[in-house]
């Protein structure tokens, strides 16, 4: 393949397969030629860009029609103080969500390497994207969700045929179970953190690609709601990857956003944290209840490598409440046409802080990251946004009146 | 415009804006300069078509990214006696069905004609995509329901800030008491059958030229799901036109299906019924309870126009009972990664039977419409699959055995 798997840590090549550096037990990444790339005209989903992408020699992308998502206008200009606004609307992908990058790379490169069946630890976007891409490459599929996982959002998993566990603990600590099964046992986990899976980290990466080739340069400033750290930090790696092509001169500043409650990438940025360790000692322990489920880590696994973009970019991360999160999916919804789930409708009010604090110039030119579907959480959308609706009105038996005074008014 | 509006009956043309001839009050549609047509290839959404859609001179298409949907390969070609099937997945439009192409097309138009309240009587699809685009259009939607749609499916309508009216007939009513109110006094009805709005028509003719252009040839058959006709019927003159411009040899055998009693299309070939004054006289009154609810119509409004597509090209209709419905959801999920609803699951048992009947002959090239995303109706699946589906496993408080017995198995 193009790529070359690597020990993060000492830049030496590690052998093919290996989710951890067999000398110093640190994580793997990839280092890709970046001479001479072109791309795949021809292919209309995001393996367009495979030749950036680390599937084995041999081997067939499992796509679902993953990527090339749009890219629109937020339509009014004046809300944003004369930004340019884009939405890159990461709900249009096959499952939902910007995870089915990730994804469509893990489950190919599990398939590319015979495994038979394969782990997930998420009730949420990953859980879904990796039920789908794994039913479609004909691989079993397990689902490990936490005690607390909701009964509805497991229903679309067991459609798509996954086999869903439920464990005593929290997610969190099944990452990490899974995470250690998968370096130690040779288990196939498919959770979205470079240390169980170092394939998936690059899917993301594909998000900086498409930004880049629609608007034809690059943004100034990017908002993307943070869970574990590893979408951010992988978008970060395309912008830089494009940069060192040359087809960019720099890369946009990089803002990230976390649920109120769950800001332990703001706190690690006031406090000056920067290693996983630093980051695992300073993880919290009781979840507050938040409509952001699906951001809403108590330790990002991705987040000291989210940390270092962010801070390379002169970025920052801000903490989003429910409410505002909740007002940003109305807005979303109700101006552009975008149904965000809670954990997405973030990037709204995050845009109109910074363009308060002066980070967002007038003109500058701006992408949100909108993640998920809101009808994958309609139930968290109707409990918290149903008494701000206006009513449903019942018309007369004959409503020809009352339409056309509507028509007029 | 390229498009030039006439009298479907006597190919007049009419006035701009017209949407019932004024010397015979019969239907209208556009007749297309079909020389020298090129295609815009630096736009990713359908408006890469706009050359072929019906847009004023100097109006901007109102766009959501809808189109240039996913045609996936169906990974168990023995399912289908060895014929090579795809998946046109729809579900990745906008607001999550084919809905947004028509759409797309009806708000650009409303907006280009300057419009500033739109109506249109649908708790389905095709309100879900009236409400998105005209919301990023900024104009008022009023959404007519009838007096049996439930609460749950508003919600999404009322969060785009839609103003939903609830009329104390059946949506079908609400339907022709809209198209005459557009006839008669200019309301703006989005509803997509063309007596109300014939722009909206021109939408569907996307579908099939994207499948030509992913295929590079023209498949043999195309199962799409017939709710009021107007679908298959734009898809036929897709196809058409693309025939009359070279591209294609022949127009592809076109087959809908119906939810079973629904089927008055069915029954129209039987009995040799064509005009819209036929289907209107052997139109029911009763509703039979389904879980096929976007397609479930006792009258199809663009019918005949339907019925005669699917003549000219040896097609026929199918009915497809619920049961059959909801297991084509739990194929299309768990073979090919894809969540539809039930509307649309019924591809999958439609495929097999004309497979079983000799009309699908091995290595044929079949495309089934995939019309609407699952998500938006998950009641509907939980209360039909639910039974079916392998029970959620709780594991012990140390997981780590099962987890590698599972690994191993």
């Amino acid at each position: 393949m193009s790529a070359t798997a690597v020990c993060i840590g000492t830049r030496r090549e590690v052998p093919d397969g290996a989710v951890a550096c067999p000398d110093c037990g640190g994580a793997v990444g990839f280092a890709f030629d970046l001479d001479d790339v072109h791309f795949d005209d021809g292919d209309t989903s995001m393996w367009r860009y495979r030749r950036l992408l680390p599937l084995p020699d041999g081997a067939d992308p499992v796509s679902l029609g993953e990527g090339r998502t749009p890219l629109t206008r937020a339509s009014r200009r004046d809300a944003f103080g004369g930004a340019d606004v884009r939405w890159k609307n990461e709900t249009l992908n096959p499952s939902g969500s910007h995870k089915d990058r990730a994804l469509s790379v893990a489950v190919s490169v599990a398939t590319g390497r015979g495994a038979s069946t394969v782990f997930v630890a998420s009730a949420g976007s990953t859980g879904l994207a990796a039920a789908a891409y794994a039913a479609r490459a004909g691989l079993r599929c397990v689902v490990v969700v936490g005690a607390d996982a909701p009964e509805g959002r497991l229903l679309p998993l067991r459609i798509a045929g996954a086999h869903v566990v439920r464990v005593g603990s929290s997610v969190d600590d099944a990452l990490d179970r899974l995470g250690e099964l998968a370096r130690t046992h040779g288990l196939v986990d498919l959770s979205t953190r470079r240390s169980g899976n170092p394939w998936q980290a690059e899917g993301p990466k594909t998000i900086a690609y498409e930004i880049v080739e629609s608007l034809e340069t690059a943004p100034d400033v990017v908002v993307i709601p943070i869970g574990g750290g590893g979408t951010i930090a992988g978008i970060a790696r395309g912008f830089e990857e494009l940069r060192e092509m040359g087809r960019i001169e720099r890369v946009p500043r990089l803002v990230g956003t976390q649920p109120a409650g769950y800001e332990t990438l703001v706190t690690a940025i006031t406090d000056g944290l920067t290693t996983e360790d630093e980051l695992r000692a300073a993880a919290f322990t009781d979840r507050p209840p938040t409509v952001q489920v699906k951001t809403a880590h108590t330790f990002a696994p991705d987040g000291a490598e989210a940390l270092a973009a962010i801070r390379a970019t002169d970025g920052t991360v801000l903490a989003v409440t429910d409410a505002e999160a909740l007002a940003g999916c109305l807005d979303l919804a109700q101006q552009d046409g975008i149904w965000a789930e809670p954990s997405s409708g973030v990037v709204v009010p995050a845009i109109a802080r910074l363009v308060a604090d002066g980070t967002i110039a007038p003109n500058d030119l701006v992408v949100g990251l909108v993640c998920g579907n809101g009808f994958r959480e309609l139930p968290a959308l109707e409990s918290g946004v149903a008494d701000e609706l206006p009513p449903i009105e019942t018309l007369p038996a004959d409503p020809t009146d009352r339409l056309l005074a509507l028509a007029a008014s």
